[in-house]
């Protein structure tokens, strides 16, 4: 029997929402999100950030989301600042820059930028006399988790912010894994925080329990009042949009996007003790529901024969690197038989 | 009760979509559509068109389906010819433009184009001594049926294509209602013709009985050859790509497609006699599931009390453009409660 | 001898220029108008157009003036309001459109817009239900003098400014040939009304006695306060910037630019008369120094064997539009010689 | 009286170059490169780079000559390999980005890339599960010489051009300051051998001698087939066309571009052999016409009382980095006064 712990997006929805999908599947709703199940999901996420006048809007996957908030936030001299390991900069086919944006890249530290970085980076620009023919920091883009799935401290976070202030850039946050940050063991940012704390962010549903969207929040109602065109124009807008206000009105009730955030958070933190009790320290310091490591490959072509897994980055000469990733949907017992199969 | 004409993504998806959807919602599969239902998909779609050869990609929506088959069928300096009411045109926000190419608009005839017209310009523009400073006719857009409704009938299809292929330029059927339009009373076109008559086209899912979902079919497979890329670019490509796959396995199964689009067009074609019955002619000769009539307004707003349909431009003086859409999801009781309904 | 009427941009540069570029040739001064001629140059066009707040820019070439202004006034989400004529619709190879925007075409008056266009457009745009899925037009774009040498009226101007004041979207003028507009006859249009009328508009060099260049005149400073990046960006910046601003500064010193305006479209009215009275009318009602008639084909092709001129257009099959054009360097006994030669 | 080293586009144009202008300027020629002394300049270059099947194109200035060319030789999904200080990487105000296309970074040695750093990238792009969903390298970057100063052996490109053909991916060089490469000690590529060794590059005019313009020349001519068009869409069509035709001519009759390019490189001699005699060395290894040294900042300061160079980079606390650039245009008294200043 296979076990897959490959990626966050394997299987379908949480068993709460499909059922709110099956029941609700005949009826007949105006299209683009202009339902009531969308305008009910609005005010449930906008109680949960604790924002009144945040603005929310629902699309399909996290590129597109990317790609349109960044466009609508930059002017065209502009480019958005993102640690090197951003998603934006690695893994969106260069959608960013195909919208005519430069990615400037940062240093990383477990796929996190510092404060400082960001400070520095920023004042050399314009210190630098030949700046007026560069590419002007518009923005900063930071994961919370990031691509590691390490996450920011509060601390981290108001530093990042106040530079941003500073130097009045919008502040965007990638939420792909939003959930498993907040449920992680030790983070002290609440999803208030991180509203309260930056001007745009959203909370990924794909990989949190739907079958696909993501809601951007909106909180410096000053940024991207013309979003509707923009996410038409980027081919980001579903015409049933109702889907995505279902999907999202159930996650937010019953405290449905923390329970899936928090069962897939303590599936791989049993993964990373058994890693660790066989005596593969994690690469990465990840609480969240990604953890790597770094495996000696005859051990790793062994465990791959019934586990799925990724390989993160090219396969090494001796030793490769790979990722476990636990979800909503990652069944107890599959960690279970996992951990026995780390013992052959 | 309110009875809902508007547009044909008003409801969720057909009944056997939904149970496959239920059925295997909790099964793990690899994403982005290297999965077994999309390769079943595939092999289906393949056989449904004729083409052994085909490439068959499958996209969420029509708009970012339009925008990245475009942007990967022209070159840099090339625009896109299209009907002045195609849908490219006219209600995708300049997606096509965003991506950097001019929509060079033809005369549209009930939303058709005529190959006369297309030989006329493409003719003209090398006649013309300036040609080099302006933007080449790249490719040509049709969609079928058109944004009215109407459909080509072979002769017409043939035609259109031996221009294009005169010109050398890919031709490219925007399928958005495709189902609809090859069961229309008077259509003489099949799938294989249109497999056979283009370049590239998509047959449309969101608006035949899917969730959501397109699939692009690459008949002349020297075209696209990287397309999984620039789908990624364009954020249309679905992390659980399986549920494109199954929802088009659904479709070309037990003729699933064809079920769904001969409903709509019966109910379509019950409402245009009753709309002609009442001494209202259609203002646009369509036999699909789109119906466009000329109301007055007193009688209008008092339909539109209880039945929903659509304006089709701007409110008029006296009398305005209206549109009845049928789809799969349109019962035959609502259809009759409809036409009750016009007697009042 | 061959007589030259194809275009006003087949001569080099005035006397006037030339001694100049001459006298300062081996100066060496900082690059990118950061040098004081180009600084002599602003301040003589604030002083002309009567603007103190007035920024102004100076690029090369009209295309990449057009789409550079163009893609500073505009949001990703809009497009440029322009007539089917407009040099940008038509002779541009795409270049807005390759900035990521759509023109958005009204019917033409001899190359001309009408206010009441404008506000129809508008106007319809916001009324129809579905705008938000359709290109907001964000600017208009006109040109003074037009593409047929047409010229606006300041009523006409002021009507048209008062819609774009009413809707908030910046009114740019293309001046490619301003010059030759403001020396037309019957025009009742100053420099300081332009100005006063629009947001930005650029006052052409290439055609009117520079070797190359245009001014960009900012008339509204809340506007494209970010622009010498965008220039940049586009590829618009010239190194040796200081090449612009000499030329500039001698076009409006001694009143050089009204000069070689006067002088070229006196020569333009003797070839019109001259045709008249041979019995060929002119085409469009051009005051300036673009001429158009529709001459037989076989006159055409006796003329064409030592007179330069152009086809506007395909050759027709009995008669053809053909265009005649004068510029600063054209020689009255030139023109002489031409008129002369029409009695073949 | 105040030194000028800050650049080599300060000056106007070589004597030679102005004479020629002088006397074609009242001839009136067609535009946008079709007249006799553009085809004049081609057949020259033509011969000078020993292809006889190549395409030559002429453009006014380096940012749009870069951005122009990597647009046309790029597909939408891939983006330009270069090293991290390549000038489309940092001093084009996002010019390649702006057309869609990431620039992906290689470490720089001194300004150059490594063949086997390039050999790394796109091996191990090919290896990595994921590269369909990352940027693909499309095609190569360099300069010749380097931003800063640097030259390649023919070995090294060789090696370059090996991986570039291994891969079928064009190698294109800028060539912004190609004739100070050429010129410079210890240089043993010729002309001949960069055009044998790329797909594309362009000879800088506008830094060496030139009032402005890049001439382009396409060696591998199956690429940039439609390239006309393109240009003008990036709006780098000189109307006046023949005046870069002419300068052209110019640089290539009488052997002028090689004197002018090995006189200036005899002023960078000097004024390098002087800062390593009082005891600066160079940091940067550059035999060209850009000479680095980190001078301290009081040393630095007084210097630039009347002696003009650039900082490169931001002040440091202590030293700073200096350019200093000769060029065509730099007299031998000019620099013995720096030299002498040198001792104060």
């Amino acid at each position: 029997m296979k076990l897959y712990f490959e990626t966050d997006y394997m299987a379908g929805t949480h068993s709460e929402i499909l059922e709110r999908l099956v029941a609700t599947n005949y009826e007949e709703t105006v299209g683009y999100g202009c339902d009531q199940y969308t305008q009910k999901a609005v005010e449930l996420i906008k109680k949960a950030v604790g924002k009144d006048n945040a603005r929310v809007h629902f699309l399909v996957g996290g590129t597109q989301t990317n790609s349109t908030v960044i466009d609508g936030l930059l002017s065209r001299h502009e480019g958005v600042l993102a640690a090197e390991s951003g998603h934006i900069n690695v893994h969106e086919s260069g959608a960013i820059e195909a919208c005519g944006h430069k990615v400037l890249t940062l240093p990383e530290y477990e796929g996190k930028v510092k404060a400082e970085d960001v400070e520095n980076y920023i004042s050399n620009f314009y210190a630098d006399d030949t700046y007026l023919h560069m590419v002007a920091p518009g923005m900063l883009y930071i994961s919370f988790p990031t691509e590691y799935g390490t996450i920011y401290t509060k601390k981290e976070l108001q530093d990042i912010h106040s530079v941003c202030k500073k130097w009045n850039i919008p502040l965007y946050i990638d939420g792909a894994r939003l959930g498993y940050g907040l449920a992680a063991e030790g983070n002290d940012v609440s999803l208030q925080d991180i509203a309260n704390l930056c001007d745009v962010f959203y909370i990924g549903g794909t990989k949190l329990g739907a079958l696909f969207g993501e809601a951007v929040v909106v909180c410096n109602d000053s940024l991207l009042k013309n979003f509707f065109p923009l996410i038409k124009q980027h081919g980001a807008l579903l015409a049933k949009g109702r889907l995505l206000g279902l999907q999202f009105e159930c996650l937010f009730s019953n405290n449905l996007y923390e329970r899936v955030s928090r069962h897939a958070v303590d599936m791989a933190m049993k993964i990373k003790q058994a890693f660790i009790a066989k005596g593969y320290n994690p690469v990465v310091n990840s609480n969240t529901n990604q953890q790597f490591f770094l495996l000696p490959n005859d051990f790793m072509d062994k465990l791959s024969e019934d586990v799925g897994f990724e390989l993160w980055g090219p396969r090494g000469e001796k030793e490769t690197k790979v990722r476990f990733v636990t979800s909503w949907a990652t069944k107890e017992e599959d960690v279970d038989l996992l951990i026995k199969r780390l013992n052959f």
